[in-house]
């Protein structure tokens, strides 16, 4: 399966934003919608990937492709169904999720601790990496983006702890929803030589 | 130059539309919209690209990377540059476009009007074209692209006449912002064996 894991380093931890003015009021939550919009969404279809949103180190959302219903391409849409996460946040306790709809689940976990439960191969796309259309796709990969910032120092630490690979996604730098849809290419056109 | 030029089927041809509503109300602007942001931005950056959304075949908006400023990557932000250009469509009187803020114009053009004046190579992105990662980038190429909506009959008509050539994305069928995503990172890193 391919994940996603986006950090969101201003993304808001209480459902008080507003829909209306999500890159200024709501600390660019209009990046992580688009991220859940690359990382889910084909023409006439959903993709079986999960992505998971890590608000601010302090509560992860998760998309799951497989078996989320009524997901809508736009961001206004998806920033709600984030709000209706973050409304229910008082219902994931320890380990439990909550769950305010079918495949959208909210946990009291951050970033390392998101990196702990998702498992999967992590790979990090960043600029200093290996080419990505060179590379022979991991198993099971755990992409790990940062929004519209550049991750922490304590961040790059603990990837470069973590994750096994580093990719580059070309010669441009890309915004992370972006970078998203490039490494779905990647792994869909990769084997396929005549697709 | 990289053009893309997307039709937007049900897309408003006047202001009269509420952005807090761009999936239904609006025609499913949304997806121009998300558009133009794969069409033009970078990482803190905007491409020197330009794109061209066809609205219901009456008008076209054009934004230019090159000369457009405070461009927002948030589709609500993208709406609001269009619905000022749909503001000032009586501005635009036969060659002449309306010009709402620097860089973003309207013109009286449909479809087939529009790629004529664009010029470039057209390309068509569809999913009988030839795999794109195992083609010639043409020089110039003007990339055409339906938004949510398959192209009509007579559209298909005038691209087969038209477009040298019609590339496939990839074995999935994606959205035509990812496609523009894809197209862009596919001439980004083409060439580079050492990006």
């Amino acid at each position: 399966m391919r994940q996603f894991v986006v950090v969101g380093h201003d993304a808001p931890t209480s459902p008080e934003f507003p829909l209306d003015d999500l890159p200024s009021a709501a600390g660019r939550l209009d990046v992580l919608c688009r991220c859940v919009n690359s990382a889910l969404f084909l023409s006439h279809g959903i993709r079986e990937s999960r992505i998971h949103l890590v608000l601010a180190d302090e509560y992860t959302v998760t998309f799951d492709g497989a078996s989320a219903r009524q997901l809508h391409p736009d961001e206004r849409t998806t920033a709600a169904r984030i709000r209706a996460a973050l409304d229910a946040r008082e219902d994931a306790i320890g380990h439990m999720p909550a769950e305010p709809s079918p495949g959208v689940e909210l946990r009291q976990l951050g970033f390392e601790a998101t990196l702990d439960r998702v498992g999967g191969t992590p790979v990090q796309l960043h600029e200093d990496g290996e080419p990505l259309f060179e590379a022979v796709p991991p198993t099971n990969p755990t992409f790990v983006l940062s929004d519209h910032s550049d991750f922490t120092p304590a961040e790059r630490e603990l990837l470069a702890d973590r994750a096994d690979s580093r990719f580059r996604v070309g010669p441009e730098r890309l915004h992370a929803d972006h970078s998203i849809t490039v490494a779905h290419n990647w792994l869909d056109t990769d084997g396929y030589t005549d697709y």
